[in-house]
């Protein structure tokens, strides 16, 4: 390629400071340096980790800072090293890597890389502990290791999974966070049985996903718990078949899931990351075999208190993190299951604008409407 | 048998109140109604539960009361329409029953029998709501469906295993109860892959055999946790190769644990009854993999708190009854292992006293002298 080896000058939305709305701006992204690969983004969506970071609320400001984690795009070129993807591979990146060496990834059970595990407070690259972005001469952050607001970005090899060519960007790129930890977390942790029942606390794109698995994985009632009503009736297309609002009773949602389903449901899936919710998916699923899993990620002072009888009695606590799938090894055939057709992933892609309207995918999360907004880069 | 159908006249241990010492009575015994078993038991063993509910401290008195579930014995008679075992047969008895029917026992994963799960507040038979002891004429009460502190018991047949009769049951007899109860902790629940590290919280009898376990199951580094070093150089015999006493460390022992290795073990399982020791067990097994399993009976007010993260980094937490055997169908088993010579029993039995030296079992529990006494009803 041309620009191999150069630095390419393109557009990216920068966020200079909290809360405030993204500005596009003509970035310089440097040459990928050893292990790295510098891909040209086609899509890119948002997703509530990227809010919640823009907003820094809870954690240290890190600005100007290039967000995004959620996309799909094509190698431009690699650095050295770099041998398991080519310039023109299609690709999506990943906020979680995979170096195949430590003992994480060399575990069968673990997708927790111990070198290129999320980390949320470092804003460069982890070779040389330098930004590949800069605006003048002055470095711009990175994010989790992927920075998709940008036409291109770099990132470490082990955070890019290489993926089927023919499958379409514009709909795979959401594959790359919270569609594939919903997933994943019933598929491959909470596995309901066929003919089971599964309850799903929080029906946002992660407990739709999370329903979508448990309907894949031939659970025959899926259970939406959610506390706002509005969700019920989109959640139906992603399998959900009853509904609960804790609002609507005096009595804990354990119970009303216990007196549902004859003293509780075989898997629960909480994707909140409210605490209440964690404790009562746990507490509602059978004594003997229940499993529940936790997904939502909890307020840093949040406890989880139970009753440790509620443990002897053969219940099963289990929290994952990307629905434990190996970023590089198992998203290729995440999309492989979109490519069949096991996976409707249609149904998740709400809403659509051009990269110099970003900011309304913001104001779309902000307001809760639809589930994922597709930024497209080119048009 | 020519005391089939009729009341048989013989001896038992009997508390009359509460942690005063037994009384060997003569009792009568009635024949097995529907669905009983009576059974001629030749040794017993002393576990906590009996004397938890002698001491009495946490709930309802019920005295008259035989005591006991640990034992080994032979069927005497059977009452209409008991076709599993027959006069003559070996047989286990069972705090807990199997009635192979309900959705527990028809489930391949739980051992929690709806019909016949462990009722300590029960002291009656379930057919008739009836006792099948009594002296003149006045009843006394059953405990957990065994009240095996006697010559003969009357047990509903779902709370009997049917053994080989090859095995010798002055040993055997402790499989009944604790010894299970740990084993199958480690091989049934924790499953530790060979080669794996596992910390073992408390090294009473629950302990040393989830020990035990632990080796069989292949684990190369098997870490004893508990208050009192007394217990160490004993639990090197079932497996322990290092020992961590928690008063001995300024230092969280899960942080004690995490040092020793690399970031934690890949299984524990806790047997100390103590809350602070279960969380302790759940919070140092590694991230990404780690199972930690409790099966010490925690106190009615004991709350289990910890920080949702530690799940969401991968880590499992279950709790088992009864080390998920199903007693009749995987007990038989049990005692194969020891035929075959894979579990050791021996190691487990400290003591021994005849039926009329009941009391000193008692004596030696509350020294927390040994492991488990045998009482020999025959000499
Ligand atoms: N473990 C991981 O790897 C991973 C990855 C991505 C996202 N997440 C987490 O998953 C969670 C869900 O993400 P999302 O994007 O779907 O969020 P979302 O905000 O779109 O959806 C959350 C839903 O939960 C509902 N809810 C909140 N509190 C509730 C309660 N007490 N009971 C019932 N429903 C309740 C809300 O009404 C909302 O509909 C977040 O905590 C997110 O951080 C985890
Ligand atoms: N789940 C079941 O089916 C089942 C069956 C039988 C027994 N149990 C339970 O298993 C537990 C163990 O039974 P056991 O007969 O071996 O008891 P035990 O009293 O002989 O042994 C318990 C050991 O734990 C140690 N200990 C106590 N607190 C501790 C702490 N905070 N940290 C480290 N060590 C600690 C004690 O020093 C002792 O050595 C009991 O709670 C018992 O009720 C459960
Ligand atoms: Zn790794
Ligand atoms: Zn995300
Ligand atoms: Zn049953
Ligand atoms: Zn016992």
């Amino acid at each position: 390629m041309a620009t191999a080896g150069k630095v390419i000058k393109c557009k990216a939305a920068v966020a200079w400071e909290a809360a405030k709305p993204l500005k596009i701006e003509q970035v310089e992204v440097a040459p990928p340096q050893a292990m790295e690969v510098r891909v040209k983004i086609l899509f890119t969506s948002l997703c509530h980790t990227d809010v919640y970071f823009w907003e820094a609320k809870g954690q240290t400001p890190m600005f100007p800072r290039i967000f995004g984690h959620e996309a799909g795009g094509i190698v431009e070129s690699v650095g050295e090293g770099v041998t398991e993807v080519a310039p023109g591979d299609h690709v999506l990146p990943v906020f979680t890597g995979e170096c195949k060496e430590c003992p994480h990834c060399k575990s069968a059970e673990s997708n927790m890389c111990d070198l290129l595990r999320i980390n949320t407070d470092r804003g460069v690259m982890i070779g040389d502990g330098k930004s590949r972005f800069s605006i003048d001469g002055k470095p711009i952050y990175h994010f989790v290791g992927t920075s998709t607001f940008s036409e291109y970005t770099v990132m470490h090899v082990g955070c890019v999974a290489k993926i089927n060519p023919e499958a379409p960007l514009d709909k795979v790129c959401v594959l790359s966070c919270g569609i594939s930890t919903g997933l994943g977390a019933s598929i491959n942790v909470a596995k309901p049985p066929k003919g089971s029942t599964v309850a799903i606390f929080g029906l946002g794109a992660v407990g739709l996903a999370a329903a979508e698995g448990a309907r894949i994985a031939g659970a025959s009632r899926i259970i939406g718990v959610d506390l706002n009503a509005s969700r019920f009736e989109e959640a139906r297309k992603f399998g959900c078949t009853e509904f609960v609002n804790p609002k609507d009773h005096s009595k804990p949602v354990q119970e009303v899931l216990a007196d549902m389903t004859n003293g509780g449901v075989d898997r629960s899936v909480e994707c909140t990351g409210n605490v209440n919710a964690m404790i009562q998916a746990f507490e509602c699923v059978h004594d003997g075999w229940g499993v529940a899993v936790l997904v939502g990620v909890p307020h840093k002072d949040a406890e989880f208190k139970t009753h440790p009888m509620n443990f002897l009695n053969e219940r099963t606590l289990k929290g994952t993190f990307f629905g434990n799938f190996k970023p590089r090894t198992d998203l290729p055939n995440v999309v492989e299951m979109y490519m069949k057709k096991e996976l409707e992933v249609e149904k998740f892609l709400t809403h659509s604008v051009p990269f110099s309207e970003i900011n309304k995918a913001f104001d779309l999360m902000a307001k809760g409407e639809g589930i994922r907004c597709i930024i497209r880069m080119e048009n």
